[in-house]
């Protein structure tokens, strides 16, 4: 089974654009707030900061469109997390109005220490949180 | 005289709503714009951050709408220097399209220290640089 | 008594600039929230559109800045509304933070036919929906 | 040779976040301020209207992030146009600021006529126009 959770959401008139539809890049607003939500209810942090020492930093977004969305559409965010390697999480998302599938993209994150900017290995705990063993 | 600058700038598709036009607060992008550069060009520092301690935070905007721009127009944004009190600095400005007033607008400034997070006084040697005197 | 109506909000991690506090223009986004729930709780149509007909403009916004809102605060905004003359609506906004005052402001809206975009009376359906009276 | 044109500019205070540097959302800005300009430069049309029927809308984006921008960094934007199918063009990005490079990234979009919604073949006008030959 797949472990995707689901955020509801409004589409707002800022996140729009004179086309009528959805800016391409307001879609990446959608997914940072399920990420958030998500991580916040998961792991107990403040996206995107873990604790004072650690912070999260993405290192790559994607996404593709297949439908539109407009202005007062109400959709619904699925996030779906997986560890991708020692150093980075991966965050797939995809993005429904009434079932239909408007979008899907990822976005991929590194943890680093803040301080000296540099990338370290993701803390055994966090991952324990963000990715539910399956039995 | 008037101590106003001018900039030119032009309107982008995600300055823009469903409506059609500039997203009521997509204007305070032309207002920073100008402010950024007027003050990197009068006074040579990165707007917000006047030095290492301190910053430039904005207590007030306001703006009024009159005439509606477009995706693809070229506006002149002006701007306006004033002091106003020994901490805070008042910015007015003016977004034309041909000559046309769309919008007027002002944002007021305040001088802090960063690490105590307080106003202070607004450095003579800042206010000279901004402020040029009419003889 | 005041009509003032309440939404509670999360500030966004990309509602926050170098600064580390939330952009003085970001306030808007929570402004724009507030005005899309209250509209369509109230009268139930999706803000900027009140029918097929006609729209709500803004013709003027302003921002009072007293203590920066931060990525996860809470914050809760509340939101009155006034009819300032026969065409224009005011909506007065306050942001607060665990009963801490941290922005007030406004936003000034007409209504017009969007086919003409020029400005038309308020419907008077539309303000007995929007300002409910006091007996 | 590749077919690569570059474009300046400057990261501005709301290109960032409060993690100190730019949104990771936020390089979409550059990407689509150098689609803007390559277009108009290019092909003499307003992106995203080609002309009173045809629009272009975005079905794809990407971005990798290597390396850190921060508000004041003067970037320069690379942008390389490809046809990848009868209805779709590829833009690829880079983003470099002194030689370094910072993110690369693309942006997929299709011709649709924006009565029916529906793609159509890119005129071969605009691939003429948009894409120069080599010799």
């Amino acid at each position: 089974m797949k472990d995707e959770f689901f955020f509801d959401e409004m589409v707002r008139i800022y996140d729009t654009d004179a086309q009528g539809i959805v800016h391409y890049a307001g879609y990446y607003r959608f997914f940072t707030d399920a990420l958030e939500q998500f991580s916040n209810a998961r792991a107990g942090y403040l996206f995107p900061a873990i604790n004072e020492k650690l912070w999260l930093v993405v290192v790559e977004s994607n996404a593709k469109y297949y439908k539109s969305a407009r202005a007062g559409d109400k959709i619904r965010v699925g996030i779906t997390p997986s560890i991708i390697s020692e150093k980075a999480i991966r965050f797939d998302f995809s993005i429904r109005r009434d079932g239909d599938l408007l979008c899907e993209g990822y976005i991929i994150q590194v943890v680093i220490d803040k301080n000296k900017w540099k990338a370290v290995p993701i803390p055994k705990e966090l991952i324990d949180k963000l990715i539910h063993k399956k039995s």
